[in-house]
């Protein structure tokens, strides 16, 4: 498509579907470099035709594509980036890439598994709710059940690191690896990292020795390696960037060099997989009722008394260095602890562990019942305190839950190497 | 002290001054390794005094400590834990290590300036509310106009750079350097980052060109770096390691080495110091009734319904990715905007900037008149709209101001070195 404005300007691209929200006088142009513009369509205005879009033939290829002797992997994909090719290709707004397509595009995928796939939901993740986490971990058990050598299931980057901790939590002593894969690129640019991130999730949920749920997500801008993350460890630290997960407070697990099919583990502290199906524990329920709240300077306490009035059942707070809030906010805390609400405390510089006998403010929380959150991210404590506040709400069983480390989403010990090499 | 426990076990160290809060029967010592334990004394238990402790008689220096032909610099004291010296001394709970008493445990300052020194506050920085950035404002000015050659403001690390972006959009053309200095280590602990961190920051506030508000910390975990960041660009990254500071999304603004007292400019996109206090523009207003909410899968949008009921003037978002919440949040957000409240998005992921084009999430939170943060941490949108609102509550003029580049805060460009390097 060619538009020539009545001033001369001239813009070519792919024309894109119109929104119900577009302006009447606008047009979305794909640029060559992927990026997409808004052209205003004034009077004088010329539109020419260069090419027209070809809708290609193509026979599906069947929903599963087995390999004697290879291991079986399923795809159960719920939407996102990675699952976004289809929407400039057929206009409709938020469809998914179906796995018959992945197989298609990426054929590779056979030479490395066995492949059966399926959608269960198209989401953009920031959509999820913790209710989708309990649909998604029923399903993925009953595929475990069904008998399979790995999972993968393809997710919205913007909240994978959540579900990731949810899967966690909710699938224990797993016979499988379950890898979430996304990406940060959608599949219509040449810029897109998918293939290159599925081919490693493949390779991860069908080689991996561990039975815990990973994220697998680009380690540099390049295209030449892939990190398998802890699913409880793991936060998505760029808006745009390939290499935007990162561990935090962890060793990734495994590098993946998906070129040339190598796999080297990097973490030897992992749960191996359990033997057989019937060891797994599945327990996928989530108190919608918990917050997490930031704490910042004039934070304002009237906040958590409205949540107590309103019957909500647990705050995980992150706070400000080793695990503080101001002494303006302690009336409410206690307050909020006395009606049985389950606070937990985290910290907002995300690296390190939360100490809260350092400091009078943080003495003077414990001595509350606030239950310290250790070195777990703030949304890992969130998704967490879900999970243990959907089996009981006894504040002593509740902290002693929180303590106890599940799924490794508590490292005890912290080397100078996780911390991040920052400009010099 | 020692104390001997019928069991026999032995314990030795300072014995700290106790709190209001304290077990009746417990004594809490100080050991060799600058750790604190709570030792019980039980029926039985011997304690022995070894030695006593002996408080100096130290003629106290002048307040002013004047050399000729030297930069003036003034130190305002706000607390912390770089101020939290006198504790264990004295038995006081919350003191501030006196100017006086930095100056006789430093000499060196003398020779890299003028030294003028005074406590405003002894304040935790968790305890930092917006009224104490006016009142720090409000006095660095007076303190500006009196004329000095640079300006040091020790302050806890938990909230400091709160406090510096505050400051910075307070106080604009500067005549001077103002430079934040805090400490991860107390004075007491062999560790300690004290000393040099102020050494660095008396050396940047004496001779640093540029008419910023920064922050000076440890760049690495060794005695031998610092470094100098933009007060608006800068996050606390760490709970306990000295190199807690970091430079996001923007190069730190120089290097300094304590030691041989040379300092290095890194980032050459700089506010030189303007020729005059007269030129100073001192905005020292901010409003409380603004909030910074964090998205996460089931946020619950009857937080936004109250904040707008309350009469809340501002909501920072910190959403997720490019700058998404989930679509069951959009109705109460649409709400809070035609209320007249004020809306800004910005990301969790700390590193990148929010781009609300890309999908349709953001589209439509665009469409109903959300602030897109551009890449502004959270923190800092969350100051700045405080400080927007505190001088207009017209929404049109809002969106302007928080668009407006007023300090740096706002990175048009983000080179790839300004990502960290990550476990690989």
């Amino acid at each position: 498509m060619r538009i020539v404005k009545p001033s001369g300007v001239v813009v070519e691209g792919l024309i894109m579907p119109r929104h119900s929200f577009s302006s009447p006088n606008v047009i979305v142009v794909k640029l060559d470099n992927g990026y997409n513009i808004g052209v205003s369509v004034d009077e004088g205005t010329t539109i020419e035709v260069i090419e027209e879009r070809v809708v290609k033939a193509v026979t599906p290829p069947p929903r599963t594509v087995a390999h004697k002797g290879r291991p079986l992997v399923k795809i159960i994909s719920t939407g996102g980036t990675i699952a976004s090719k289809v929407e400039y290709e057929t206009g409709a707004v938020r469809p998914a890439l179906t796995p018959e397509e992945l197989l298609e595009l990426i054929p590779e995928l056979g030479e490395i598994a066995s492949i059966d796939a399926e959608v269960l939901f198209s989401l953009l993740s920031e959509n999820m709710t913790p209710s989708h986490w309990t649909s998604i971990a029923e399903h993925v058990a009953k595929v475990i059940r069904s008998g399979v050598d790995g999972v993968v299931v393809p997710h919205g980057t913007d909240t994978m690191s959540y579900t990731a901790s949810a899967l966690a939590f909710a699938l224990r002593n797993l016979p499988v690896t379950v890898v979430l894969v996304g990406s940060q690129r959608s599949s219509d640019r040449p810029s897109t990292d998918s293939a290159l991130n599925i081919v490693g999730a493949v390779l991860a949920a069908s080689r991996l020795p561990i039975g815990e749920v990973t994220v697998c997500m680009h380690s540099t801008p390049s295209d030449n390696e892939l990190l398998v993350h802890r699913g409880v460890k793991v936060r998505k630290m760029h808006s745009s960037r390939r290499d935007a997960f990162q561990s935090i407070n962890d060793l990734p697990i495994a590098r993946i060099d998906p070129v040339n099919r190598r796999i080297e583990i990097l973490n030897k502290r992992y749960i191996p997989r359990s033997r057989s199906p019937d060891d797994m524990i599945v327990q996928p329920r989530f108190d919608d009722r918990v917050v997490l709240l930031k704490a910042y300077p004039g934070f304002q306490a009237e906040i958590i008394d409205y949540l107590v009035d309103k019957g909500f059942h647990g705050i995980v707070l992150e706070g400000t260095g080793l695990g503080h809030i101001g002494v303006y906010a302690h009336k409410a805390i206690e307050r909020a602890i006395e009606s049985g609400v389950a606070v937990v405390m985290t910290t907002q510089t995300l690296f390190g562990r939360v100490n809260m006998n350092v400091y009078t403010t943080g003495r003077e929380l414990l001595r509350m019942g606030v239950i310290p959150g250790e070195d777990m991210l703030p949304e890992v404590a969130y998704v967490k305190l879900s999970w243990v506040l959907a089996q009981t709400r006894d504040l002593k069983e509740v902290r002693l839950m929180m303590l106890r480390n599940f799924v490794n989403e508590i490292n005890p010990v912290h080397t100078p190497d996780l911390y991040p090499t920052w400009h010099r």
